[in-house]
C-alpha cells in the first residue's frame, strides 16, 4: 500500500555529480543494493546524522570523514545496517571505503559510507567491494531512478525530487531521493536522503540551510515514533553552476524547501501499511514547541491512527490525544478541531451542527487534515504522518523472516 | 486474546461495603453496564483522577464532591464515557447522582458518578436512573465478580483481586476491581479500578497510599501510550475492623501494593490484542527518573511490539529504542541488554556468546522479561506492557462499528 500516484516527475542532472546503483547481492541476488555517488572535486557538503546513541558504524565514520571537508565519494548499501556490531563494524565500513579511496587514488577520509537494513548482523565486506568497480565505471549524470530504488529497503516506491530555479539568469538544479518507509520520528527517521545542487554554497552555509530544511520536512514526520540508529541527510553542492548563494538567496532556500519537504512527504506515503496520508496542523498557539508538541502527539496516537486507518470520524480520540499533549493552562473553550473544513469540536465539546456524515465524508478520502485551533496566540506548526494498519504489524512483524 | 488464565480468585467480602450490577441496556440489552458501590456510613475515600484536560463530565464531578468528604455511593457506568459532553454532559452526571440521592435521602455530594465508553455521545440518563432503585435494592457484599463484569468494555475478561493480613490479631481485607485494555499509560489509563479495605484510615492517610500504590501499579503500565479523559482511581476504606492503619503499617501497605499491582497487571494482560506479557526492567540507572523513561520508551516502540508480536528475538530494535530514550551521557560500553536470562547485548554491540536460539526460546514464551543495565547507578524500575498485534488493529478500527 501507498498514498498517491509516487511518480518520480522530470529528475535533472545535476552538473557536477555522478551516481550508479548496482547489486551486490547483500539480500538477494539481483537487486540494486549498492548505490555510488561522485560529487566532482570542487563539492562542499554537509550531513545531519541520526541521535541515536546507539549509532551505526558508517554513521559515526561519516561524521568522522566530514570534518576532513574533502568528500567525494558517497557509498550506500541496503540489506544491512551494519548497527550493533562494535568494533568490527568500524573495520568493515571503513574496508569499503578504502576500496573506493585506492581504485580512485583517494585519501580514505574522502570516502561518506552509509548503511541500511537489518542491525546486528556483519557487514558482507566482500559483497560490496566486489561490485564497487562496476558501480564507480558505471557512473552517469542521469541515474536518478535507479539509485532512488538502489537504497529502498522496506519501501514499495522509490522517492526523488527535483526542482530547478532561475538565478542571475542562469539555471540552478537541485535534485535528491530519499528512502525510509518506518521507524520514522523527529530526529530524523530510517531515512537516507541524498540531495544535490549545482549551485555554489560554503559549507558553513550549507549545513545551516541543511538544518533548516530537515527541520521543516524530515523532523515534521512520524510514522510509529520509532528512530533509526542510521540515519543519514546528505545535502551536496557541486558548485558547477558558479552561482554563489547563501541562505539568504530566499528563491534557492524555498526551491530547497520544495524538494526536502517532498521527500519527506513520499516517505510518509510509502510508510509502512499507510492507507491515508494525514496532515496535523496546529493553530493559535502559545509556541511553535507547543504546536509541534501537541502535532507529535495527535499524529502518534494509536487510537487516533487506527480511527484513521478505519476512515471513522471518532474525534473523541483526536480530543482525548489533544487533552493529553501537556499544554500549560489550556483553556478548552478555545480550543477547536477541525477535520478538512468540517469543525467537530468547539469549547471543549462537539460542535453543535456537527453532523457524522460531514465527518464520514472526510475519512473517506485517502488525504485528510486534521486541523487544531488553540485560541491562544500565533504560533503554527505542521506535522504529517500516516494511518495505522494490519499491513504495518504484518510488515513489522515479519521483517526478517 | 489475554495472557494467562484470568482466574479472579477468592474474592473476600470487605465488611463495610456492599455492591450490585444492573443491566441499563446503555448499549446492549441484557449486558451488565451499571454498578453501584455502597460504603456505609463511615467511609474514608481517596482518588486519583486523569489528567487529561479534556477530562469528562463525571471525572469533574466526583472530583467536586469528593471535597465535601462525605461519599456513601459510586455509581458506575458503562457503554457511554459522557467525555465531550460540555455542560450537558455536566447536567447528565448530576441527575443521575440526584437520583440516587433521593432515594437514600442524601445530599447529592455524597454520590460520586464514573462513566467508560464511547466519547461524544449524551449520557442515556433514563436508561440508568430507571435501573438504580434494582441496583440499590440487590446490594450484597458478595457480588465483586458481577461488578468487576459490569464495569468492563472492550476487557475480554473481569479483574479483580483480594488479599488478607492479620494486624493486631484481626484479619483485614483488601479487594478491589478494575476495567481497561486499551488507551493505558501512565497518569493511569482508560481505566476504573476501585479498591476497598475495612481497615480504618485518615482520608489523608488514605491519599497518600493511593498515590503509592499508583505509582507502583497503573503509572507503570502502557499498552498503547494513550491517555483516557475518564480514568479513575478510588480507595475506599469502611473502617468496620476498627483496625487502624496509617502510611507506617509495612504489612498493610505491602499488601495494598499486592492488590494494585495484581490489577494493573491484570489490565495488561487483557490488553486490546495481548498475545504477550512483557515485563521491561532498567536496572543501574543513575535515578529513577531515568529508568523510567527508559523502560517507556522500549514499552511503547511499535517496532519491539511488533516483534514481541511475532515472537522474534529482533534484539536490534530493543537496542535502537535505548538509544534513542535520551539517556545523558550514556556510556554504550557499560551497557547491557537481556531477553530473560539470555544477555544479547554488553558493550553496545551483540554479546559474542549470543545464539539467536537462546533468544528464540525466551520470545517464544507467552510472559518475557526484557532487562536493561544501564552501569551507572543503583535505581530500578519496571514497567509492564504487551505486544502490538493484528487484532490490537482490528478492535481498535472496528471499536464504533
Amino acid at each position: 500500500m501507498a498514498v498517491g500516484s509516487g511518480e518520480l516527475g522530470t529528475l535533472h542532472p545535476v552538473p557536477g555529480i555522478q551516481m550508479s546503483a548496482v547489486s551486490a547481492g547483500i539480500k538477494k541476488p539481483g537487486r540494486l543494493d549498492c548505490v555510488v555517488f561522485d560529487l566532482g572535486e570542487t563539492a562542499t557538503v554537509a550531513g545531519m546524522f541520526t541521535k541515536n546513541a546507539f549509532c551505526a558504524a558508517p554513521v559515526t565514520i561519516c561524521r568522522n570523514h566530514l570534518r576532513h571537508g574533502s568528500p567525494r565519494y558517497f557509498v550506500i548499501n541496503t540489506g544491512n545496517a551494519n548497527a550493533g556490531t562494535g568494533k568490527q563494524g568500524m573495520d568493515d565500513a571503513l574496508k569499503v571505503c578504502l576500496e573506493i579511496a585506492e581504485l580512485k587514488s583517494l585519501p580514505v577520509h574522502d570516502i561518506l559510507p552509509f548503511s541500511t537494513g537489518v542491525i546486528g548482523v556483519n557487514l558482507p565486506v566482500e559483497k560490496i567491494t566486489n561490485v564497487l568497480p562496476q558501480a564507480l565505471n558505471s557512473l552517469s549524470g542521469d541515474n536518478w531512478a535507479e539509485c532512488a530504488r538502489g537504497i529502498m529497503t522496506t519501501d514499495t516506491r522509490p522517492k526523488a525530487a527535483s526542482v530547478q530555479v532561475d538565478i542571475d539568469g542562469k539555471t540552478i538544479t537541485i535534485t535528491g531521493i530519499a528512502k525510509g518507509a518506518g521507524m520514522i520520528k523527529p530526529n530524523m527517521a530510517t531515512m537516507l536522503a541524498y540531495v544535490f545542487t549545482d549551485a555554489e554554497v560554503m559549507q558553513q552555509d550549507l549545513q545551516d540551510m541543511l538544518e533548516s530544511a530537515v527541520n521543516r520536512s524530515f523532523n515534521r514526520i512520524t510514522v510509529d515514533s520509532d528512530t533509526s540508529t542510521n540515519d543519514c541527510c546528505m545535502l551536496a553542492a557541486s558548485g558547477r553552476s558558479s552561482v554563489k548563494v547563501s541562505a539568504k538567496t530566499t528563491v534557492f532556500v524555498d526551491a530547497l524547501h520544495e524538494v526536502f519537504i517532498k521527500l519527506a512527504q513520499g516517505l510518509v506515503r510509502d510508510a509502512e501499511g499507510a492507507t491515508k496520508f494525514v496532515t496535523i496542523d496546529v493553530e493559535e498557539g502559545a509556541s511553535s514547541e507547543e504546536c509541534v508538541n501537541l502535532a507529535y502527539t495527535v499524529a502518534e496516537s494509536p487510537l487516533v491512527k487506527t480511527a484513521l486507518f478505519a476512515s471513522d470520524p471518532n474525534w473523541g480520540r483526536i480530543l482525548a490525544a489533544t487533552g493529553r499533549a501537556g499544554l500549560v493552562d489550556l483553556e478548552l473553550e478555545k480550543v477547536s478541531i477541525y477535520l478538512g473544513d468540517v469543525c467537530i469540536v468547539r469549547g471543549g465539546a462537539v460542535a453543535p451542527e456537527y453532523k457524522e456524515e460531514a465527518g464520514q465524508q472526510v475519512m473517506d478520502q485517502e488525504e485528510i487534515t486534521i486541523r487544531i485551533k488553540l485560541g491562544r496566540g500565533d504560533s503554527h506548526e505542521t506535522v504529517w504522518t500516516c494511518d495505522l494498519s494490519h499491513d504495518y504489524v504484518t510488515i513489522n512483524a515479519e521483517y526478517r523472516t
